[in-house]
Parts: structure tokens; C-alpha cells; sequence
């Protein structure tokens, strides 16, 4: 196989830039044609191609440095050729700095299976709609939600509309299979994913051009020896960074301590992406382990529904955010966060937030939107800051502990 | 009656600056303890304390001057008090410019009647919530639209709310009486609302405090002989200002004609306001008519429906806007408009456009409210520049005949 230019190129690159007192943490930038990435950091999920209810320049504002579209969206709505058409996801979104796309794959299991992201957390939801319809040594076949029609994703499938896309990080395509599967299942599931992502890697460096690069994928859902055995395949293979996928567990601390034991093995000179996780004690975690990036919709979700991120040192971070929607703000003349400097903080109380979402005015998610964002950035910035400062352990020590 | 310190006052002021060489256009300003409104402008809605779905920084941005907030909204969510306990309307919406409230008559009567609004636009919405349960000489009686519990709206509890929002300017409470009326009728209601003005006026004199002014209202629906009677009653009042209100007419014509009337007699040295009126072909006869500002939920609501406001000299005035829902729009890779300097237009094609509306992401009605918020900005410029140069003749027949 083909080696990819991860090292010769100037505008790829990754390199640690701090090691923390404690742990695997550290700080480290990833390199890109449209700017770095400072880690530990959080991608924000630009799944249609916008932040919703936002514009990327609020976005910008906030801090964020790198954001994330959904193929399996932008696919069937609008499709690749129209955002080629429009100069490529970059220019089609406004959104200038670097930017990851994702497999498709995942949206593909989740609708099809009812639900993966609840299944991957152990929750049910039997009355989901089921539009997966034959998974094949080929790829997967399912029923566009858009328009209903038959639709099928193979490995090149996937990778040739992510080069179309064009972000600067692609995803290889893997099966996502759901939690309550059994150890024989997720073997074969596990094979699969690598024999796809192999097939999405060649894909790629056949028609590889030096405007992006691919991240391999560890699957193995909760069995340490079969996740060691996708870092082994991961390993092997010229990607230029590691994304964590597939079911971690039920509980969190079955989480932590999957990844924790994932993040031993992971070649280091790779930055590696945490898929979907983004609680705030979760990161802490996540990059006490090593991890570089997160991704997760739950900061603008809950912000759109009222909530607003918060971490209070006096109730660690068993409380993340307070429900705005909740009476007791009503009379509520402070802001949300009085150290925050967010657009929000400064400007409005939890009193017109409150009112807002009484009035259904859709700008109080837009507010809680810019909050959450920025609260996230803040929230990176300060985990990055105590590594530098070779404060880690403490600060971890003080959120987890209290 | 007391007269009101209009002169006197440092903080609120009224002049003509620049007079056109056709019709009554003309040049103003407005002056306020919260800045100045050039007029001819245009005043955007808030109803409920926030222009739907952006932030008061955004609509700063596009050049707004003056926003408008709806007392019958703030009345019964969240409330005057709480609004008062947040320092007023300007500090609890972040917006620091001027700031105009209504009485909150044309909302319940709107509803009410089931649609005044409609009904004063001659259109009939046989089905709509009627939630007026009696006038009476004292005030209007209805069911709060959210609790259902029993409100009374008196003139003197109008500019009691008002007076505690604290916006620059307020309304007195009057009678929007529909459409498809009778003569005799109109009589009633006219004059109904000329007595409930005065007491509006007694109330905001009693407790008057240098903060604020009030504008009356000139009623007397489609009958000249009655709208001239009600220009007699403001002009013997001790209003900063005179509200154009009621039915103007089903026809455009009728309207223009009507306005063009009003106009005649309106005393010059007083601002006047056209209330609900926002087309552009209005507001151009408007202004030709001696009118200084207008309001009107038309740009914003739009925009959140996909449509986006154009002005093509080749199509005169007759097509207003473009609809980006339209299929015609996918592959469409320029700007809304190449001359546009809002952010949307800089950044953003209509093939991006169509795609957010197809994808029910909210963002692109907060892309198209900057347009068009920013568009009425530079067509209220245009249209005051043209008036300064002496070249309104030419702009406003340029526009009306193409």
C-alpha cells in the first residue's frame, strides 16, 4: 500500500507541544491548509452545513477553530455536486478554518437501527424509525429520509463524496453496530469496519490530493481485546490520525475506562478524535487519557432547548448546566456565568433569557447557542492552560473531586 | 391641560433637515435620550422584546436605528415588573438605541376581531381565535392569549406599562376598528378613541417623567372628513408626534390616496409614523407623502419564510423579493445580491441559501432576516440621499413607473 505524505507536507501536520504533569494529557496542534487546531478543543457540529440557528461568523467569535459537517446529510441535501458547484464545503458554508467530515456511516446505523446514539448510550427506542435495509460485504443499503429513495453507501461511495465535500479531515467508512450486540456479532461487525476502511483508504489515496487528509477509525465495541486489535490495523495503516467509534458502554465509568485503555496502545505521533462524546466531566477524562478532539451535538441541542453550560469549582461538574426555562429564573437579574465574556453574559440575564423561551422566541436559543459555544471554548482553553502550566493534575484532580 | 416640554427638552427633539425638490419628502431627525433616528427610516419589530431569531448586536449591525417593542406581548410575558426589576425594556433586550412601544389596543382588537390585521388589509380570516370579549367606554376586555385568564386594557394601564418598559416613545391606546365597518360605526370607534387618547395623555402627563414622549394616533378609518377630525384633535394636543392608525383602505391606491390626504394636514413640525406599512413601493409613496417612519413585521417574517428583498431598478418596484425556497435557486451560485454589503451576501450563495430552507435549519432565516433588515437599511439610505442631493423626483418616479 501506498504511504501517505503525512510528514513531507507543510500544510498537514501534528506535533505535542506540551506534556501534562498527570495522566496522558497534553497539548498539541494540528496543522491544516485553512489554519491550526489548537488541542484539547471541541468541533463544533455543522451538520447541514451550519451551526443551527447561528451563522458561522457567531461561531468564529466564540473561539471555535474547527467545525464538522454530516455526509450522510449534506449527501442527501444538497449533494455533493452542489456544494462542489459552490467551491466545496468551505466556501459553501462561509466557514474558513478547518473542518471534518465524517463517514456517513454513522447516521446510516443510527436511523437504521433506530437509534444508535441511544443504543451506544444503552437507552431504547423501540418505535424509531428503521430506514437501514441490507448491510452487505459491499456496503450498506437504506431509504434517503429526504425523499425516500434507495440509497447505497459503500466505502468508495463515501470517500468520493467527502472528497467533493472537501474538509480537511475525512472519515473512512465503518459499521456502527449497536450496543446489545453479541461478542460474535461485534467480531464480525469489527471486521467489516476494517475491511471497509481499508477499502475508504485506498479510495482516498488514489485520488489523493494534498487538500486532506483521512483519520482511521478504532472500532471493537466493549472488548479490549478487540479494540487492540483495530488500533493494531489502525496502526498499519498510513492514516494521518485515530478517531474512537462504536459503542463504549452503558455506563460512564465503563467509558473512561475503555478509552483510558485505548489511549495506551494509540500510536502518539497521531492526534486521536473522540466521536460524539462531549460532557464536560467526559473531556476532562477524555484528555486525561490522551485524547486531542472531541465532537458532540449536546452543547447548541441543549442550548436550543434552554440550557446553559455552567461549571461551578464549589459542585464540580455533577451539575453541567442550568434549565433556563425553570420559574426560578424568572425573576433572575444576573447573568448566566458573571465570568463568562461571552456576547450573552454581557449583555442579558437569565431573567430575558428565561423570558424568552417563555415567548418562544427563537433568538433565546440563538443566545444560549453563543453561550454554550463560547462556554466550550473557555472550557478547552482552560484545560489546555493548566496542562501548559503543568497544573493538570490539580485541576482535574479539583473537578473530579471537588 | 398641561403642555408638554417638547421645545425645552435637551433630550427629545424634532427638525426637518432637508426638504425634496417634489412632493413632502423629507429629510429629519429625531432626537432621543437614546440617540438620534434619521428620517426617513424604517423601525424594526421586537415583539417580544427581540427580533425573531438574531441578536439586537446583529440588527445594530445592518444600520438599524429604532426598534419597536409590542406592549400587549411584554405585557402579558413577561410583564411590565419584571421588565422594570431587569432597569427596562432598553437594558433587558440589549438593544441601547431608541426604542418605540404601542399601546397593545392593535393586538388585542387584531385578535379580537380574529385578524384585524387582515382585516384591515381587506382579507378575511373567518376561523381566527376571537379573543375580545367587550369594549366598553372604560377600556377593552379579553382573554389572555397565554393563560386564558381575564384582561382589562384601559388607556390609563396602557401607558402605565409603557411608562414601565420605558421605551423613548409610547402610544396611547385607541380603537383599531376593522375594515367592513359602517360609516356611523367608524364615527363611534373614532371618537372613542379621540377620548381614550386624551386620557392616555392625562395618565403619561401626570407621571411624566423627561424619559419619554408620546406620539397620538390619527383614526377616522377610509372617511377624509373623519381622519381630518382626527388630525384636528392631535394637533390640539400636546403630542411629540402623530401615528397614522386604522384602515387605510383594501387597494394600495386607496391607501397612497388616503396617506396623501393625512398628509396634507399633519402638523409639519411634529414627526409622523405610519404604522404596519413596510412594502417598499409604500414606504416610497410614504416618504413622497411627508411621511418620516414606518413599521411593519414584513422583512423579518419573510425572511424567516425564505424570502429574500430585492429592488431591481428593471422591475421597478413590482416584484419585491425572491422567493429561495424556489427550485431555480439550487444551482444558483451568486450572492442574494452582488450589491449587498450585508453578511449574507458577502459570504453566502443562493444555491447555499435554498439548501438551509430545504434542510429546515433555521439559520438561513437568520441569514435572510440580516439581508433583508439590511436592505430596508440601504433602501431608507437611498432613499434619504436621494432627498439631500434634490434628486427625489427622479429616484421615487424612476421606481413607481420603471
Amino acid at each position: 500500500m501506498e504511504t501517505l505524505p503525512n510528514e513531507s507536507s507543510k500544510t498537514f501536520a501534528y506535533r505535542v507541544t506540551a506534556q501534562a504533569d498527570y495522566g496522558r494529557a497534553h497539548c498539541g496542534i494540528i496543522q491544516t491548509p485553512h489554519g491550526a487546531v489548537e488541542t484539547p478543543n471541541f468541533v463544533f457540529c455543522g451538520t447541514h452545513g451550519a451551526i443551527k440557528g447561528a451563522t458561522m461568523e457567531q461561531i468564529k467569535a466564540v473561539g471555535a477553530q474547527i467545525v464538522l459537517g454530516n455526509t450522510y446529510h449534506l449527501w442527501l441535501q444538497p449533494g455533493p455536486d452542489i456544494v462542489q458547484l459552490n467551491g466545496g464545503l468551505h466556501a459553501f458554508t462561509g466557514w474558513d478554518g478547518p473542518m471534518l467530515t465524517d463517514s456517513g456511516g454513522f447516521q446510516i446505523f443510527s436511523m437504521g437501527y433506530g437509534g444508535v446514539i441511544d443504543e451506544i448510550k444503552g437507552k431504547s427506542r423501540p418505535n424509531a424509525l428503521r430506514t437501514l435495509l441490507k448491510i452487505t460485504e459491499d456496503g450498506a443499503m437504506f431509504r434517503s429520509y429526504v425523499n425516500g429513495r434507495l440509497c447505497m453507501l459503500t466505502p468508495e461511495r463515501s470517500v468520493e463524496i467527502q472528497q467533493a465535500l472537501g474538509a480537511d479531515f475525512i472519515l473512512p467508512l465503518d459499521e456502527c453496530a449497536p450496543t446489545h450486540r453479541t461478542r460474535s456479532e461485534i467480531v464480525a461487525s469489527t471486521q467489516l469496519s476494517h475491511r471497509w476502511e481499508e477499502r475508504s483508504l485506498k479510495q482516498f489515496l488514489d485520488h489523493f490530493d494534498d487538500r486532506q487528509r483521512m483519520y482511521g477509525i478504532i472500532q471493537g465495541g466493549i472488548y479490549e481485546d478487540l479494540r487492540t486489535e483495530s488500533i493494531d490495523f489502525i496502526k498499519s495503516h498510513p492514516f494521518f490520525g485515530q478517531a474512537i467509534g462504536g459503542s463504549l458502554g452503558v455506563e460512564k465509568q465503563e467509558m473512561y475506562g475503555l478509552v483510558d485503555y485505548i489511549m495506551q496502545q494509540v500510536p502518539v505521533d497521531r492526534p486521536t478524535h473522540l466521536l460524539g462524546i462531549g460532557g464536560l466531566r467526559d473531556l476532562l477524562e477524555g484528555v486525561n487519557s490522551g485524547v486531542d478532539t472531541f465532537d458532540c451535538v449536546h452543547p447548541t441541542r441543549i442550548a436550543r432547548h434552554g440550557c446553559a453550560l455552567i461549571a461551578r469549582p464549589e459542585e464540580a461538574v455533577a451539575k453541567e448546566h442550568i434549565n433556563l426555562k425553570n420559574a426560578c429564573y424568572a425573576e433572575d437579574v444576573n447573568p448566566i456565568d458573571s465570568e463568562c465574556d461571552c456576547y450573552t453574559c454581557r449583555r442579558f440575564t437569565r431573567s430575558y433569557l428565561h423570558h424568552l423561551f417563555k415567548a418562544r422566541e427563537s433568538t433565546g436559543g440563538l443566545l444560549l447557542t453563543i453561550h454554550n459555544a463560547r462556554f466550550m471554548m473557555r472550557w478547552m482553553e482552560a484545560i489546555r492552560q493548566a496542562i501548559r502550566s503543568g497544573q493538570w493534575k490539580s485541576f482535574y484532580q479539583h473537578y473530579i473531586h471537588g
